[in-house]
């Protein structure tokens, strides 16, 4: 099933996607919701965020692939940071180039919407029954700001750094999804969540025991190698199998 | 003014501080409100965390005295830092010592509350029309995780790693605030935001052209020389001049 959430003359729904028609729900995504008849095509709506998240948890330095052009080395454990939620923007939305970067580049992500309060998983079977689903995310990042720093906080902060849609989809294998990352068309990066050094059972688990997981909450699990800058202009496809592309484009608006 | 957010025969309210008693407000303590007179004294009631953040942005190194004692470099920019509404906990509340870490430290620090939506601030004297006001802040950090990793994020988001309050105190001068921190009853840190590496109204202009700010959002400072492990049974307050005292426990709870 795939989840959207748009705007459709002026009001926003939640609906399900069947062919290319949307059919609005009744009831909460997180609970339970019953389907109705009156659809409308994708094409008419507005696309929003999918989630409003109280909180974004990003993990670095997730695929081996990536961690080696970072010169890095590979965690022991998962290392995790915080988007704020003013970052994120819809599909289709800009990103806005910060006056204080001269350098911002895509990380093309699978980002896990987790579905209920999640308090000290005991183990990771149990993970699952705590997601929603899986949608695209992009984690936006000034890298000279980053390289300067040492530190992700603030290059990876900006508002309309935290991409992410098109869509929830809720009957994935976590295990193996594969993704790319098109700019302006070209293949960029190309991974699979099976390559991931903590699998996405195991993130949700090890967060759970650091802060409490609340319905809507974001857990974006690590780039795969090939990231590289946006120029204002560029448009930026993130491409999840079973869940579809989130697109942007980057303009500097000062 | 001093502003506080309490619970009393299962209501929750904002109040206002004259001597010993609090006279309820009716409005948002971020436009306008008028207040009340049926008061009740503050020793009848529980007190909560006087803001609930959309986001919690800390500085870390911003005094030179803790900068030193850590053997770090004094940053040429504000090194910032997020930590997740779930670590919010009021007066008076148990600060849980986690299972993943041997060390868990106080830092007192003093907290800006936002008052109205900032983006891109143009200058300093404009950031304090931004502020609603000033409270007293615990950045609970897990000293061991932090020194092993590198980084701050897990480090200080454990669920309780954010105690906060007791107020919003409004009227008082930014650039000159002492600030005191005692491990039972014991004075460990003492400080004075006159002393800060970025001052605040700088800092609230600075991170406004990062992050868009929302009321209530919390800008936590940094942290003077002084900081030190707590154990379970600890009790640790945080004490500044025209604001009061933040007080907490440290328990085991496994």
């Amino acid at each position: 099933m795939k989840i959207y959430h748009y705007q459709f003359k002026g009001k926003k729904y939640y609906g399900i996607l069947k062919e290319e028609n949307l059919y609005p729900i009744e009831g909460s995504i997180f609970r339970s919701f019953k389907i109705r008849n009156d659809y409308i095509p994708i094409s008419e709506v507005k696309l929003l965020p999918p989630v409003k998240p109280s909180k974004i948890i990003c993990v670095g330095l997730n695929y081996r692939t990536h961690t080696l052009e970072s010169k890095k080395r590979v965690p022991e454990e998962p290392l995790l940071f915080l988007k704020p939620p003013t970052s994120i923007i819809g599909p289709n939305e800009i990103i806005v180039y910060p006056k204080m970067s001269k350098r911002i580049d895509y990380e093309g992500e699978v980002a896990v919407v987790i579905k209920k309060k999640a308090y000290q998983i005991k183990d990771e079977k149990e993970a699952f029954s705590y997601i929603l689903g899986y949608t695209c995310f992009n984690d936006v990042t000034a890298r000279d700001i980053q390289q300067r720093e040492g530190h992700n906080t603030r290059a990876k902060s900006f508002d309309t750094f935290a991409p992410i849609g098109p869509c929830i989809a809720t009957d994935l294998d976590p295990l193996n999804l594969k993704i790319k990352t098109f700019l302006n068309g070209k293949l960029r990066q190309s991974g699979n969540t099976k390559n991931l050094v903590f699998s996405i059972p195991y993130l949700v688990k090890f967060i759970s025991h650091i802060m409490t997981l609340l319905p809507g909450d974001i857990i974006s699990t690590g780039t795969p190698s090939g990231v590289g800058p946006m120029s204002p202009g560029d448009r930026i496809d993130i491409q999840i199998e079973g869940i579809g592309t989130l697109s942007n484009t980057v303009m500097k608006i000062h």
